[in-house]
């Protein structure tokens, strides 16, 4: 009895449920990176469902663009961790760490880069358009060509299982799970194939700027950061782009690209009305007026600027808190990153084994071969 | 005045004068690796002119195009360690590592990758002209595409100043230089500018295969290795092509394309002459009367072979005395890596202090941090 008992103990750990996902630090996280993903991995932390949690601030990967420009790299570290710390992850529970840190990784991107061939990452949609984002054209950098391999040396340094990114990633994982299957089918059964986990409220996954283009972007502008103050918050929120056509309060409104519903869409819940705007029950009811006429945009606004308030305070708080003690979050990074390279360095010793380029630890190799020579000589 | 002399002394060890080079064990090395490189580097190394030496075995090279054969390459590690002891290297003058136990260089290699276009790759005739050797064509493995950069990380890891290889190299030294002066310009002045050191004797460059054809294959079984037996050695030479259309003793025959003459350029002297071949005063007389007819290719042939042989043999007994100490050739292995990774670390916390990535030991990053946050909460 204890004996299958302990089978079924082992079985469950042989099979660990392990995240890995992250965020390159080149800028303070703002809106979209928090109903996009930083919400749900919160979520996903408490849900006790996972045996083991990685979040890596991608130093290493921005730096694939932004060789040039290391400052704003090494500037925003920080800032990404102050965001993660104050939207609720948790150091006990999950492991926060930062990319360039772990030297593993880059051991990992040489031995799979020999399992990819140059029209395989060319034919990668994500990396087409991401390319084209970046007007690289002719000259793209190598280390951004290729980073489709260095985020698989990320996701199966921590055997990952799941990695929870929006859909437009799922080219990235393909491509993870061909560098595994290859690996595993050359060397022998040594790395773990990784799933993605999509979000599951599909109006939450991607939030438009304040100013209505598709993208929440620091160079445009446009941004509602985690840290702003209420002030930034409610300025930015006033001066948001609805209907153009919407100019007196008796016009209808439409509510297709106003960004002021769309926003209201992923953030606002009927307590909110109950607090805030108790003349309508819910959104549809909110709706429904604006369509008609007769709904002014002041006091969506306002109402959204409430919403949006009520959320980001207990984070703003928890930031400022953190903001005291710079250096205890850099013991943060540091814990966080140590246990990883522990990780990383097991799954490292594996693959090296797996490759059998481990000579010095080989003594069965010594041996082998100091026997073919005394053979020769005898 | 002792001040003075301390001055000079540390100018001297600023300007150090390195070699780095090396080889892919991808089988054991010919009378072409003989006298293309191994002869110069033992002179090199004995010459006394360089502070150090470094000589790779670059295993983790070999599988950028040999990754579903990592057996071939393990096995030839010892093979090429035994040769290079065998024909004079000298661990006590010569660092002899092992490039995949030395991890700092995928990492140099992963930052370098952003410093490089995909285009200037793709310019590279090295790199052309290798991938269409292997027939790669539209499945040129990452790894092997990227390998000039990986050949850069292996050359400033160590601050070589001198790479002596073939001027078929060139490129990839002109690489190298691109992305030192591309680091140092915008990280600042880390990286040392590698210069190309060429063969002195042309002739030498390059050793036709015993078959005629331009170069010595392992696939093609044209080669006379290190290691071959005497016997063997004297079948190669005996077989060896030499002029299609000199049937008869007494017919003219043809020095160009004649393999035999180019072995013998490569390796007769004039005292193997006196010793072996005492009709002739040096390599011209026997060439005119070969010309002129009336010379047999066996008689050649046997000259050639004893030539070979006194070369040959000391390098065979030396390497039948390594061969008894297996353990002992990886001990020597295992040293001159772990001398190597001390080298290739310092220079790593240097690339990393430059890139300003070594965050856990910047205080003075922490400490701007902590003022910029406290200075908000006032």
């Amino acid at each position: 009895m204890s004996n299958s008992s302990s089978m079924g103990n082992d079985k469950k750990n042989n099979n660990p449920k392990i995240i890995l996902t992250g965020d390159r630090p080149t800028g303070r996280l703002h809106l979209g990176h928090y109903v996009g993903s930083l919400k749900r991995r919160v979520e996903l932390q408490n849900s006790g469902e996972f045996d083991k949690i990685f979040i890596m601030i991608a130093d290493a990967q921005a730096l694939t663009d932004n060789a040039d420009n290391p400052e704003k790299v090494r500037q925003n570290i920080i800032e990404v961790a102050l965001d993660y710390l104050s939207c609720g992850l948790d150091p006990s529970k999950t492991n926060i760490f930062i990319q360039s840190q772990i030297p593993q990784l880059t051991e990992l991107t040489f031995y799979y880069m020999n399992l990819v061939t140059v029209s395989r990452l060319q034919r990668n949609p994500t990396v087409k358009s991401e390319i084209q984002l970046r007007n690289f054209e002719a000259s793209i950098p190598v280390g951004f060509f290729t980073y489709p391999i260095s985020q698989t040396a990320d996701i199966t340094a921590f055997k990952a299982t799941t990695v929870p990114v929006g859909e437009d990633q799922e080219p990235m994982l393909e491509q993870a799970r061909e560098i595994v299957r290859k690996f595993n089918s050359i060397y022998g059964e040594t790395l773990v194939e990784p799933d993605i986990l999509l979000p599951d409220n599909k109006a939450c996954l991607r939030l438009p700027g304040t100013d209505g283009k598709a993208k929440m972007s620091k160079s445009l502008g446009n941004c509602i950061y985690l840290s702003d103050t209420p002030e930034e918050v409610k300025r930015k929120v006033m001066s948001m782009y609805t209907d153009p056509d919407h100019i007196r309060v008796e016009d209808p409104g439409k509510i297709e690209g106003n960004c002021v519903f769309t926003y209201l869409d992923a953030f606002s819940s009927e307590e909110d009305f109950k607090e805030f705007l108790p003349d309508y029950n819910n959104l549809d009811e909110l709706k429904d007026h604006y369509r008609r006429g007769g709904l002014g945009d002041v006091k969506v606004k306002k109402f959204l600027n409430n919403v949006l308030q009520k959320q980001l305070e207990p984070i703003r708080n928890k930031r400022h808190e953190y903001e005291k003690d710079i250096p205890g979050v850099y013991e943060i990074l540091r814990k966080g990153t140590e246990a990883a390279y522990e990780v990383a360095q097991q799954t490292l010793n594996e693959v090296k084994a797996s490759m059998k380029i481990n000579y010095f630890d080989d003594a069965q190799l010594i041996k082998v071969q100091s026997e073919k020579y005394s053979g020769i000589e005898d």
